[in-house]
């Protein structure tokens, strides 16, 4: 029998994360992380759900999402600055902790910067696949940054959708873009206008980075029949579409309290009618219901997802150990007698 | 010029708070970061304040506990677990982050379970010093587990209080206690009731653990002139004191909403006036003014403290560097190339 070490906590460097995603798989983590983003919004009912707890600045935000299934505590850090781009830093960085909710004691410490991109597109592909009209096979992606190769690779995946029409503002990032996404089966077109990508797609995706009120779609770019993926508008005051789009939508978001603080209904009246995503997967709402319906899911992102994650990780751990162990928690071999742990450590540094 | 390493955060393990605590020593430990708590109260209205985010489940509580000054924003991960002492863990344990409000940057990762025992008992003594009698030198201890050596230390640097009446229910708490403050010139009692140490002591400490209503001192036990220093009750339904002590105190605390809620004034109405404490602190309300008063901090610890506590553990790194590197960061050449970070991971795995 090993006796366990109370104080340790396993932790997943960012460079074990990276050997951990591509052991398995890009693909396949995506698809599975996916699963598990389902079966939690399957069980909507059983989550401590809470709006995020954020601390706005000038420059940015920085958030802790926290949520329970009753079994299992997690919660994320994560910050927003849109500046950090300019100065060589992530506008997005994150880390996430999963506690045992019977001791309180944290199970895993891991980096949720790479993480959350691999979350927020498998949740992404795991709406659409209730909303995408079926037979999709082309998608724009308005904004080529960071999340634009997760999104792309995860529709793949989930959705076979493999003809891709970028478009970004600076022309360098689709090119980044496509040459990551090279001889990985897709059918690129670089585009030059927002106009010219959403063209043919059956599923737009806006997933640009500015921290403010824009318009990447207006109402003309988007015909009948499509599904629009609303990814980058996820704060108060930054939005991506033009209003009179979500008044011909059918919306669904992951949690009404904050995405009407955060998401593209910001834009509209609080008692606008939106569906739960959560509801639809259980059959508590329709999806798409008509192959003419413009469908949006206005993703802000939401604690559950970043739960979901952190257990796809800890289950993965189990085979493919891709951590370090840290010594975060203060274990006397007397619980109450954490002061004398401090003075036999003294000892021992005499010793 | 050094090239920062974004992805690195600074990371204090347990054993490496141990050795720093030891090596500034445990006295001006205490005493230095009193004097950065009172500096960040005397500053209060900089903070962003809000009471912590608890998760309530049957066995405990986890809680994360935000705040900043507009430059730095700091957090705390805490536990609380009573049952948790029977299966050998401690009641509380704990972690934190300090983080940059410009640019979200995480600098850095700490245990926090030995640091929350040293923040509370400086809190504690902070307060004392403005509401213990004067020529105050002999404290009871009610309660000898984990926090007591901490409260008997911080007292006698900051206050100069010697004389010490300890008491639990388990005599082998006290004894531990007693044992672990030989030699470091306290005179120490150990007492077989409650009523019995708070005799002739000017401060009287109560520091159970029990999650429940409790009544460790009843209201004939507290003559005038004593300050209380309560730090057990602190979660909603956990208090340790007769409502009638409270009728008679002059009653300061550090953040009414949080301490309506899980101090002893849960007992009281919700407009039963209290002082806080940075306002004692900084003569906008009375402190003691009167010998004969009775003086009651009614302790939960708040936000704040850790925010201190992570400060003055920040400044201290950069003289005592007693700390890992941790690779909690993804940091890309290209900040928005994070899936090209993945893909030349795959390619350096293979080569």
């Amino acid at each position: 029998m090993t006796i366990p070490n109370l104080n340790i906590v396993p932790f997943v460097s960012v460079e074990n994360m990276m050997k951990l995603v591509l052991e398995i798989g890009v693909d396949r983590f995506l698809t599975d992380l996916a699963a598990y983003i389902e079966e939690d919004f399957r069980r909507w009912d059983l989550f401590d759900k809470t709006p995020r707890v954020a601390s706005h600045s000038h420059d940015g935000v920085i958030e802790l999402m926290p949520t329970s299934d009753g079994q299992l505590y997690g919660f994320k850090y994560v910050n927003g600055h849109p500046k950090n781009m300019r100065e060589g830093r992530q506008t997005v960085t994150a880390f996430g902790v999963l506690a045992d909710v019977g001791s309180g004691y944290p199970m895993l410490l891991t980096e949720m910067t790479i993480l959350t991109a691999l979350r927020t597109a498998a949740t992404s592909a795991v709406a659409a696949k209730y909303l995408a009209p079926k037979g999709a096979d082309t998608m724009a992606i308005v904004g080529n940054g960071a999340q634009s190769e997760f999104q792309a690779t995860a529709f793949k995946a989930l959705l076979g959708i493999d003809r891709l029409r970028l478009y970004d503002i600076d022309g360098s990032a689709s090119r980044k873009c496509a040459a990551n996404l090279k001889g990985q089966g897709f059918d690129i077109t670089i585009c030059k206008t927002a106009q010219e990508a959403v063209e043919g797609a059956h599923i737009i995706t806006t997933v640009t980075a500015d921290k403010q009120y824009a318009m990447i779609l207006t109402d003309n770019m988007v015909g009948t029949g499509v599904h629009i993926n609303a990814v980058g508008g996820d704060c108060p005051g930054k939005t991506e579409l033009h209003r009179d789009i979500l008044l011909r939508s059918h919306i669904v978001v992951e949690y009404p309290p904050q995405t009407r603080v955060e998401g593209e209904i910001q834009q509209l009246a609080a008692d606008h009618p939106v569906t739960e995503l959560w509801q639809v997967m259980t059959g508590k709402a329709p999806g798409r219901d008509d192959q003419r319906q413009i469908t949006l899911f206005d993703s802000v992102g939401f604690a559950i997802e970043d739960f979901s994650a952190l257990r796809y990780v800890r289950d993965q751990l189990r085979t493919i150990p891709r951590y370090d162990e840290l010594d975060l928690l203060a274990d006397p071999d007397e619980p109450r007698d954490l002061f004398g742990m401090l003075l036999r450590q003294a000892t021992k540094q005499t010793a």
